[in-house]
């Protein structure tokens, strides 16, 4: 691979800088710059984006590949200047899927084994056992058959939970798991779900999918994982669900407003588990690894591997 | 099955009794008594035992079976009027083996993870991203290779850890993971453990085998999570282990003494987890099926399936 390859970092300097070094060691052909230090617009062909302007596309006329740094895309669709033929890709490897699967899966047995209650009995000295239920009788639905989705099903089986997948397709699932698709799918996934976790990708059908509706039909009492992206979840909705005790706890990823603000009532509400939309990360060196790939099989005549269906929104 | 079985329970009467109910629903034909409530003794061909007194099987002569409530045993075997000739069973089911590795994958993701920061972050309202690694990069080795071992190995292979299994037969290993056996194969599982896990039977070769020459094996750094009986742990040594830094952090749910006393230092160490001996509880009705169906395998002169090896003690 004698050619250099020049390419451009779309989105806030903070976040976008790291991946100059990553792509130096991993795919030194590759050279990243920042906007203000790209001298000949016209010979960069890569754009690495994350939460790009509505204009950052503009200067480059010759984009042959898009990609995001993560498995979200939506804060690039958004992007009015995204060139329309270039195709768009994500990360999605296998390790990144594996973290968010360890990530749902220490939220599941907090709830489903009162961790929380442990903790706090451990902070009064209190040695109390508590009332145990055997993993295969916890009905747990997963919204989301992506690489994370199916990654956390199998994690979850493996533990003997009772795990069935909704999607889009209601195809390509995990060997035992079962699927539903479409909206009486998702109703009767809601109606047998006591933990409800959500790894749907943001398109404009998911969006406030997570809604008073859906909470109504869950088991009295379920759970919510949220690992998916902020604008899923109808907040107010979630809060009057705790309220009437319709869903007893949840655990929030990620958030319509991220930082979530100081003052959000989320971050003191005593059952609501939040973290900093930190489930999962691709490591720069990843994200080189795949960039790199893609621009290959482009070389070749051949599409990225995970290239986003722009119709699909992910 | 027309004939009825007489049983005992030996032990306390607040955990025993418990199992009066179990039976009748499960087994009916076994009818099992307190020993005061025992009008013929020579009748009695079943014992159900759980940290029996010293003299505690002494008035019955005709016992064909004597089971543990659980996995561990070695309450049992320290009563001296155990008879010497027969059998002795424990639970060892699969779906109380899953509960344990459920228990394990919790705690092991609460260290790599760091969810006691995130907790912590949240009750200050403070967002911040924490550096992560992928979980093949993090090596676990397990002490244990019984039903609940290589449930926890599956379930953490199924996670992507790369996990090793120290045991003193070093076979029937889970699918993938490679076994270490002998004194060489426990120092050189510790060498390469950033989590240790203890899943042992308590024996005299392994009573106090949690101990700061085995400490001083492990990466620096490294943390241990124990789930076996309390005396398989040196507490002194482990305090010392966590003053050095050698240990980093622990999550212990076993201990010498149980109830741990109130005024322990382990419930107040702020690198130490607490739980009341509660990872995994073998359900009355689970253990009512295991014992009745020993019975009927002893009418076939067959031993039951998890008969006790008394010389290994376990």
């Amino acid at each position: 691979m004698a050619r250099t390859i020049q390419g451009v970092l779309l989105g806030s300097p903070e976040i976008m800088r790291d991946y100059i070094d990553a792509f130096e060691r991993t795919a030194p052909y590759i050279q990243l710059a920042l906007p203000q230090d790209v001298t000949d617009p016209d010979a960069v062909t890569l754009a690495l984006a994350w939460d790009p302007g509505a204009d950052d596309f503009r200067p480059y006329p010759n984009l042959r590949l898009v990609s995001s740094i993560a498995a979200g895309v939506n804060g690039i669709l958004a992007s009015p200047s995204l060139p329309r033929d270039v195709p768009l890709m994500r990360i999605a490897g296998e390790s990144q899927a594996q973290m968010m699967a360890g990530f749902v899966t220490w939220h599941v047995l907090w709830h489903h084994r009162r961790f929380g209650d442990y903790l706090a009995h451990q902070r009064l000295a209190h040695w109390e056992r508590l009332p145990k239920r055997y993993a295969h009788e916890i009905r747990i639905g997963l919204l989301g058959a992506g690489k994370m989705g199916s990654a956390t099903a199998r994690a979850l089986k493996a533990l003997d939970y009772d795990v069935v997948i909704y999607s889009r397709s209601g195809r390509n699932l995990p060997e035992g798991v079962a699927g539903f698709s479409g909206d009486g799918g998702l109703d009767r996934l809601a109606a047998r779900s006591e933990i409800l976790i959500n790894l749907l990708p943001l398109t404009p059908e998911t969006r406030d999918i997570l809604n008073a509706e859906l909470f109504s039909r869950l088991p009295s009492g379920a759970v919510l994982i949220h690992v998916g992206r902020g604008e899923h979840l109808v907040e107010a909705d979630l809060l009057a669900a705790l309220d009437s005790g319709q869903l007893s706890a949840a655990s929030l990823d990620v958030f319509a407003i991220e930082p979530l603000p100081t003052d959000h009532v989320f971050w003191h509400h005593d059952r609501i588990v939040v973290t900093p939309h930190d489930a999962c990360d691709s490591t720069p060196t990843q994200v080189a690894q795949e960039v790199a790939e893609a621009m290959a099989r482009l070389d070749g005549g051949q599409l990225p591997i995970s290239v986003v269906d722009r119709h699909a929104g992910y």
